[in-house]
């Protein structure tokens, strides 16, 4: 009884952007028990959940990590995709390109204060593609 | 034949413990073959796996997270939480929320020197819940 | 209809390395729908997805991560199974040791620049055993 659905997210600025309610508008009816898959199909995005309520808190993170992985890394010799390439890469898989979620009762069984996060590494990453998969 | 239990974990001081066997004594009979998905329903904790015998890796680990993320960066502006809230939260995106493992033969398929870590990012981060959701 | 297979890469040396068409060459005939999940039984090495194209990426991956955690971190008690193992088990934990990847249409639904790596982080780890279980 696998469900699932392929969709695009908007181009969003560098940073980490909420999209529970994006994300629940193109999934549709829950089972009663299960799982929810999110996948990324991109090498320099990623997905994650944090705290859905004060933006402050996906600012800090975005901060935290362009300082922990700078543009102009001397090492870097994969340059030539533009200086935000490879910290987004390493990034991506920092974060993971999914996330798994429980359904219970028909609905996303997170925290009260999880959200799920888009995470845009690359400065004009543009549109982003995303497989839902539906396990029960 | 999806199976799931939802569970609270004791609080924990700041670190990695190792809760395998709490895990398992929730969980109960696993089918024999499938995956069992853990996922905790916080943003300043999270979900790992590592070495299961020497108590000097996971307290090491503790150590280079705490040296890498300090309390107080001077860049974060999200404070009024604690000190340890924003790197708790970051380091809940880096080691993840969730950890699914194989299930074989009717029991969890990991490697000999493998457990499942709490990784709890705040000083008083009180009990943690956690959703056992069984795949088979 | 979950299936499951066990199987064995040979030792890499240390560095991210492309195992995509590995794996597909052990997993045989995938679902018409379902997931892909790929577990690593080690706590030194790890599993992660990035792109697939230019051997520059994951070797400046290599290199960045060989600069955040040093063979030598002064703080590190855990020292006896060599310089290299301490470092290890925190990249584990960061990339992670399990990737899940949709399957459409009887195929992995990755993106075009999207392979999966092993991750290995001991200078001489040996050969890693990896479960693939696939949930459909």
């Amino acid at each position: 009884m696998t469900q699932q659905i392929e969709f695009t997210l908007p181009a969003y600025p560098y940073g980490f952007h909420l999209v529970t309610s994006q994300v629940l508008s193109q999934i549709g009816k829950l089972p009663e028990t299960g799982i929810l898959h999110l996948f990324i199909k991109h090498t320099s995005a990623g997905l994650t959940i944090n705290e859905n309520a004060d933006a402050s808190v996906p600012d800090d993170i975005k901060q935290f990590f362009s300082d922990w992985i700078p543009d102009h890394y001397p090492k870097f010799e994969h340059v030539y995709e533009g200086r935000d390439d490879m910290p987004a890469h390493i990034k991506s898989s920092v974060v993971g390109q999914s996330v798994s979620i429980p359904i219970t009762n028909g609905k996303l069984n997170m925290g009260t204060w999880q959200g799920i996060y888009l995470c845009e590494f690359r400065y004009s990453g543009g549109r982003r593609k995303i497989v839902a998969t539906i396990l029960s």
